[in-house]
């Protein structure tokens, strides 16, 4: 479990005791670590449309918690039915929320009324616990690439990530981090490039956590990466992702596709850390099927940080007259992707790659109606 | 000339009678609209390097204006000397700083001690004055571009730029904006994706000018351009540049470059706005020979905007402990560049294609010694 100081966390966790989930508020981060409580499927919307609680691994469990809170407030097939739409509506383009809400409706449909509530919590704490699974064994497939990337280079291994996908965008470990962590442990040299990742700045938040871990970093603004690229000090670029399509086209954070062409054009290979829950068997042209969500333009306008006092502040960067476009994600085509790296093992982004990994997905639309 | 308000402005103006120079403080815009007084080669010095006085036309005039100011006070050779190595340091980026310092130089080198305050405030005079008319030649050649695309289309030109080559990086104008301000006088429906441009947010200034202009325009992320050049929503890009090689590379503000490959990757045309000043005879392989500027960390760490008060003020984003590199500028190969527009007319980005329309710098490596 990965430390805050000297504290463990993971960055969702249930009280079932007093029916209350607590979480960190990562709208905050890396400027101030606050967490909260959540008591009912509303407020967890809430959370997950204002990126309290974000990334898409955590998100998925936030909306099983979230039905959960639902259920134990009114365990009617109604009130499920209720709770569903409102989390599947908070963020329309991870898919990882749909396969939750879809399991976690799999699982009550076919559970007596009073005995919802119970197998609603075990439900959604079994998915947060597979997440932590599933991270961890992505990092053992991902630390397998880095240690062939630093034999065969024999110096530090130049990692370019974008966005955050790491134990806080997850319920621990992180996609992109759990390799990074383990690799550090084991005394492999890396060093990682950290875009800041406007107009949120969860680069940030990637920051925070590899200096907690300890992990060599450097910071830099999104239109750096391509310059890194040219003159050979990237060595990989290692993404998370929101949606991967059966053919392998990977939507993530907005942004992440420049680095991909970059990558191709400067021969880096471009890697994406995806649990099965993001993979969206229905879908196979991302480009033309996954909806990518339009964000509040203030998001652009407005920025975080701490004023001269060290206190939480936000500052105007635009005219509010300034028309602004904030598209959150972008599609990189499969094309574009070296592979994928998920807990089955390593995985070349073609179809026929990823259904002799999961061959049962050959039919499957599953959770996705 | 623009206008700021109802006021005409240039972005730096010589006031002969008390010996001193006037410039807009860009460090402030778009949130505060203030002028500032330049009574010194040291003070202009300082305003080139802390980016008060920004873009690359601009900065070789701001220098022509600082040896000026150095003459003034100490007409002679070793105060001349003194003051183009200060001009000099700067910025390592941008060429116009050294072709108008070397152009200066050679000038006062023709005239009496006693005679070289005239003769230096008369030829950086004469180099603003050139930039304008520079600017303006570029912008009706731009602008017979912008009529071929609109008249291809028959719907608004949608044109993505990065950084800001507006008229405040030059004297008037811009090279950039020179041609939308006049596609967007004569009628020519036009709508400009502005890049917010980080770390210094250039962008904004770009917004800014355009919305002087009432030129349709939108501010994005940097991040987005791939995602809008996918989606058919980017007709062409169109940047500055602060140097280019003799055969076409161009070497502009960090980020440049990611929009290039990705205009490449979705067939949609490239186009810097460069007048002669820019060109760097003397270079043929930008990304070997180009210095690029590594600006201050603090850059990427500190934003600034306005206050919940309205004030001008400034926020910590990332903590100081964060390790950040802030390389300024990239090249992009003459590979990615469809062509240059320059004050001669349109041209592609070749060696041969460049020296048919400057015959005489086949051998030039004129100022740059």
């Amino acid at each position: 479990m990965m430390k805050v100081g000297q504290v463990h966390y993971r960055s969702l966790w249930a009280d079932e005791s007093s029916g209350v989930i607590h979480i960190i508020d990562q709208a905050r981060l890396p400027h101030v670590f606050e967490t909260a409580t959540i008591a009912s499927a509303e407020a967890m919307a809430d959370a997950i449309r204002s990126m309290r609680v974000r990334g898409a691994p955590l998100i998925g469990v936030a909306a099983a918690f979230g039905i959960a809170l639902a259920v134990a407030r009114d365990p009617s097939d109604e009130s499920i039915s209720r709770a569903s739409t409102l989390m599947r509506t908070t963020r329309p383009t991870a898919v990882n929320l749909a396969w939750a809400i879809g399991r976690m409706r799999e699982r009550l449909a076919t559970v007596k009324v009073s005995e919802r509530l119970v197998a609603a919590w075990d439900e959604a704490q079994a998915i947060a616990d597979e997440d932590v699974a599933l991270n961890e064994s992505i990092g053992r497939h991902g630390l397998a690439i880095l240690e062939r990337e630093y034999a065969a280079r024999k110096r530090p291994v130049n990692i370019l990530t974008h966005c955050n996908a790491g134990w806080i965008a997850t319920v621990d470990w992180g996609t992109v981090t759990a390799p990074i962590f383990m690799a550090h442990e084991r005394g492999i040299p890396i060093h990682v490039w950290v875009d800041e990742t406007r107009p949120r700045n969860q680069g940030l938040l990637t920051a925070w956590e590899l200096a907690g871990g300890g992990v060599p970093h450097t910071l830099v603004a999104d239109n750096a990466g391509g310059h890194l690229m040219q003159r050979g000090m990237v060595d990989l670029v290692l993404v998370g992702a929101d949606r991967v399509s059966r053919r392998g086209d990977v939507c993530n954070k907005i942004g992440t596709y420049l680095k991909a062409v970059a990558a191709r054009a400067n021969d880096i290979p471009f890697y994406a850390a995806v649990p099965t829950p993001t993979i969206d068997w229905g879908i196979e042209d991302a480009l033309r099927e996954i909806p990518i969500e339009e964000r509040p333009e203030d998001e652009l306008r407005v920025v975080r940080g701490l004023d001269a006092q060290g206190k939480f502040a936000e500052v105007l960067i635009a005219s509010r007259a300034t028309p602004v476009a904030n598209p959150a994600f972008d599609v990189t085509p499969a094309e574009f992707v070296t592979g994928l790296i998920t807990e089955k093992g390593y995985v070349r982004a073609t179809e026929k790659d990823l259904l002799a990994l999961w061959p049962r997905s050959r039919e499957s639309k599953a959770y996705l109606t």
